[in-house]
């Protein structure tokens, strides 16, 4: 372990009212060493690094000039909220980040009255202070509610629904853009585009000057008929109308690593004004640490990295891992099928879609932080003929539900659904948890619903999509490595609604679903073992379910498990359903189906999650024990 | 019956290439043709009038300028597509529209070549014609693109999205916003105020003149550079640059019932120019129909009526509606809880949210067509002690699903979800019935969900979910009259996850979740009266279960049968889990489970629809016979 970084006026500093006790001439100092501070821990526990870094001036300086935690503070996915943990009494916990019983990576109601609304997918922040400043309103308080929201999520249409609603009410709603003019990755889109023409321009250099002038002004002008007036002049310096055309007041963009900047402007805005205001904030995402500032993704999210050198670690793995195996695959298909197109929302790299892109320029799309538009432009595609492959996280195509009801399952459009990270996730807890993807799905009459079991089935599966072209597909796949299998040169088309037998038994058949089949293999060792044989099957399919396959194993078995990493509702309960309306129940077959629990669990590794969701070896065993009315088992085979 | 309007020229188009072969001088005369034509059709099957009575003009110079079906014309939403069905070779069934086995209400692809993009949620034309022109580009024709999308429209987060991204991308599509002022209430919204600014100023009045300048300026310069520098002149005249900074070209504000501003105007961007186009067009909704320009809703939704008068038929109801139920309960119990709030996404008539608005303007919120931030507006509003009711229609809650999983219910704050068209809701067909709810919501942790099985159990449930603060809460009630039973003076607080007994017997238990609670009593009939003594119960909560009661159901019965007007993976499939891991399924008991069927079912009378899913009487009974082993029942009671 590194010596931890020396921070005398840091430690001073436990809640933000110890901090509201310094001087401004302090609050450089202040900045750095909570830097340090965050550098520090996340070189220990991995995290969100360039995106804290780039807030610790603002994060200061608000919880400086607000009344913190009366006054509420929204971090717009909250990936950047590690300076304002390290400020909100969480200090002492700061190296559990991301840990099992540590602090969540993200703001948590749950965590601290700091947070007082939790994030973690884009854009959510304006809508909710918006709803928390009418409360404020309601409430008769002059409680200031502060969004900061960056660049990368005003692509998302729910921000501009916010916009759009503030605008037209006059709560008092602060919304801080943090424009850094990157998201995760450098994003996309007009929007962006037009942020970066104001932050660029004559007038943002111009600032500097202009800055004390025009705060100095706003300070004495609280009347809204004379600011409007003022902002209409100011429209032609800074050309900033698309905020104020919104019915914002718009101010900025100014510089947010300079607290001669930042300080006078909160400070009016606090004080002065009602209605919504807008602030455009420039910062610099990684500042302050050179490796960051450096990289090309600002050093996005790191594993534990040496402090010195930035170099990160690096854990060799064992196979590919799933999101390159379908990258792989994906490309291989591209090069032979000129109608396949992929679109992202914003994760070139995290959905391993930049290899096509490197590959096929003119055929991938990054449609920025834009879920519900991703999918139905790809339905757009697909009604002309061509192959779109979505791919999405399970937790971000939940944004695009709706979409996918009705632009694609209910026009019967062959939109091709890679799903990844599908089941936990680990670190970043039940928010990016792919829990749902399956029971969400399998509702839609025409869908087809794919799970891959290992990553020679993603491969299969890619391939399948590919040729199958009479409506939507999804395959979903985890986080992660691959569990080592052989590799087929290319993938296979795979029977559409078929699964497969993967080891023979008599007594138990265990049915899964994805990727417990592994689990379900060793658990079929153990059951074997203890003279329960064992059948293990892999059904691919979710939707068409093989109802040869279930039939068959309901007849010739005690005991039919359904194992899936996912929640209630999905494939294990179009199984149930399937054999009770048969009647393939009503003779005393013993089914159990084991998925996700009920409950948001919390951030541990994959591994812990499963097996405490008893989605595991251990797990399945004993459930068939229990099921069958025998003890734990004693001595299985490790 | 009236007599058919007389439509000679209307009788010679069957196709827009008839269309084509007009002069422009007759097109006036075949627009009054076209509305009467509607006009008529409409007053005998009810349906969507005035938005199609807006865009008469506007459809035929589309078609008689662009050559569709080959250029592809999508109309957002599509309850507007009247005029188009009628010109696109479906006259001879427009007075089918919205019947069984009719014309549908909407486009829909598999009705027609010339609906290359079926529609029915609201602004999800431009990602889609985003992707049909990214389409047209790889593949190297010069096929047109054209999106009609309204003003209303504009307030969603997904129209955003796709200007975003195709401001950003140069793709030849050409966006018309079509702006009425209207959507189906008066829009409100920051936007929507931008575009009257635009439409009312005097650089509208002031277009007449300029209109013919500008198109004919535009025509002679198809250079990318150019057209930027005369939109950058045309900016300080027009104001309009909010879509300019989007990277449209944006033209108009036009006026949508002149041919002599439409047609040079689309030809002029038929024959020039790449990159996206905008183009304003202002448009009277109920246009050329007396009673409909003088109706506040402009005839958005009409029943049958009388051509002459307007006079729409009215029929008598049995009972108040259940959006009327729930209006009345919830402005009685907002009189008493001033912490109440109501929020919905441009429906407050159709929601019942405008009673409280009328009386409590202070604490309802219309957010426009915008149901992902009303849910996270909502979220904040709860988080600072509010008790917000997000009222929204089954189907459009499908638009915020990833706010309701992230923003509410993993934070588990008490936001109250009246979810009104839950099932099935007849003419409008399958992309407004309300399938999904149940199964989606009941997959959340922590999520209580209800049904009312009448109206008199909705009262019960608004005030058990005024009461209920200890996290999200929803309460689903179907289209239409309730079925008449006595009303409370104020509903009761149930106990949560509890259900009720409503009819006690000894072999059959049919398990009702929601309103198929009627048919189950019925069906209870008919069963003791074949010698079957049935219980019926009302479980009432979908989540959580009632575990006593599905216990004693089990243990004390022959066959137990879940029904609900849902799809599967909602009531019925929590109930399978919960018997199945709890063994009681192990020693024979016989379990059916009624859901809606696996196909996008047409539109019909909802009875007609649930007779044809087995959810009603017949299939109730059919099912318990079938499973009982014994043939269809001779002599059902009637």
């Amino acid at each position: 372990m590194t010596q931890l970084p020396k921070t005398p006026l840091l430690d001073q500093v436990i809640y933000p009212a110890d901090l509201r006790k310094l001087e401004d001439r302090d609050l450089p100092q202040l900045a750095r060493e909570v830097r340090d501070e965050m550098i520090d821990a996340v070189s220990r526990t991995g995290g969100h690094l360039g995106a804290g870094l780039g807030v610790v001036e603002l994060t200061i300086a608000i919880h400086s000039v607000f009344d913190t935690p009366d006054d509420r503070l929204i971090f717009d996915v909250g990936h950047q909220c590690y300076p304002h943990k390290i400020l909100t009494g969480r200090r002492d916990r700061i190296r559990t980040l991301r840990q099992e019983d540590g602090l969540s990576g993200f703001t948590r109601r749950a965590e601290s009255e700091y947070d007082p609304f939790g994030a973690a997918h884009s854009s959510t922040s304006i809508s909710a202070g918006l709803g928390m400043a009418i409360a404020a309103d309601l409430d008769k308080t002059d409680r200031r509610v502060i969004a900061v929201i960056g660049d990368g999520a005003m692509s998302a249409g729910m921000a501009y629904e916010a916009l759009n609603n503030a605008g037209a009410l006059d709560a008092r709603l602060i919304v801080i853009l943090n424009d850094n003019d990157m998201s995760i990755a450098p994003p996309t889109g007009a929007m962006s585009a037009y942020l970066a023409r104001l932050a660029s321009g004559r007038t943002y250099m111009g600032f500097r000057d202009l800055g004390k002038k025009l705060t100095a002004y706003l300070g004495k002008n609280i009347d809204r008929a004379i600011t409007r007036a003022v902002e209409h002049a100011r429209g032609y310096v800074t050309g900033g109308t698309m905020f104020e055309e919104m019915g914002f007041y718009h101010i900025g963009p100014i510089d947010g690593h300079s607290f001669d900047h930042l300080l006078p402007v909160l400070r009016n805005v606090r004080d002065n004004g009602r209605g919504p205001v807008l602030i455009h904030v420039v910062t610099q995402k990684g500042k302050g640490y050179p490796p960051a500032e450096a990289a090309a993704d600002k050093y996005h999210g790191v594993n534990k990295f040496d402090v010195i050198t930035g170099a990160q670690a690096r854990v060799k793995p064992n196979a590919p891992s799933y999101t390159s195996v379908f990258a792989e695959a994906l490309v291989q298909e591209a090069a032979l099928d000129d109608k396949i197109v992929g679109i992202t929302a914003a994760m070139p790299n995290g959905t391993g879609l930049d290899k096509l892109a490197e590959l096929f320029p003119s055929r991938c799309f990054d449609v920025g932080i834009a879920e519900q538009h991703a999918v139905t432009f790809a339905a757009g595609l697909a009604a002309e003929g061509y192959k779109p492959f979505a791919a999405l996280y399970s937790t971000f195509l939940q944004r695009a539900y709706d979409q996918v009801v009705h632009d694609v399952a209910i026009q019967g459009l062959p939109v091709r659904f890679p799903i990844d990270r599908a089941g936990f996730v680990g670190a970043d807890g039940p928010t990016h948890a792919g829990s749902f993807d399956t029971a969400f799905l399998t509702t839609l009459p025409g869908f087809v619903v794919m799970a891959a079991a290992d990553e020679a089935e993603l491969k299969h599966m890619v391939r399948t999509a590919v040729a199958y072209d009479a409506g939507p597909i999804s395959f979903r796949y985890p986080r992660g490595e691959g569990v080592g299998v052989d590799m087929p040169a290319r993938g296979e088309i795979l029977q559409i609604g078929k699964g497969r037998i993967v080891k023979e038994g008599t007594k138990v058949a265990l049915l899964s679903f994805g990727t417990r089949l592994a689990d379900c293999l060793l658990a079929a060792e153990d059951l074997d073992a203890a003279g329960l044989s064992t059948t293990v099957a892999d059904a691919r399919f979710a939707k068409p379910l093989d109802h040869e396959l279930i039939r068959q194993l309901a007849r010739h078995h005690e005991i039919v498990i359904t194992v899936e990493e996912g929640s209630i509702g999905g494939f294990g309960s179009h199984v149930m359903h399937f054999l009770a309306n048969e009647g393939l129940l009503d003779n005393g077959l013993k089914l159990r189906s084991l998925v996700m629990p009920d409950i948001w669990m919390e951030q541990a590794k994959p591994e812990a999650m499963n097996a405490h969701a008893g989605l595991d070896r251990a797990g399945i065993v004993s459930t068939v024990f229990k099921a069958l009315g025998r003890g734990v088992a004693v001595g299985v085979a490790g």
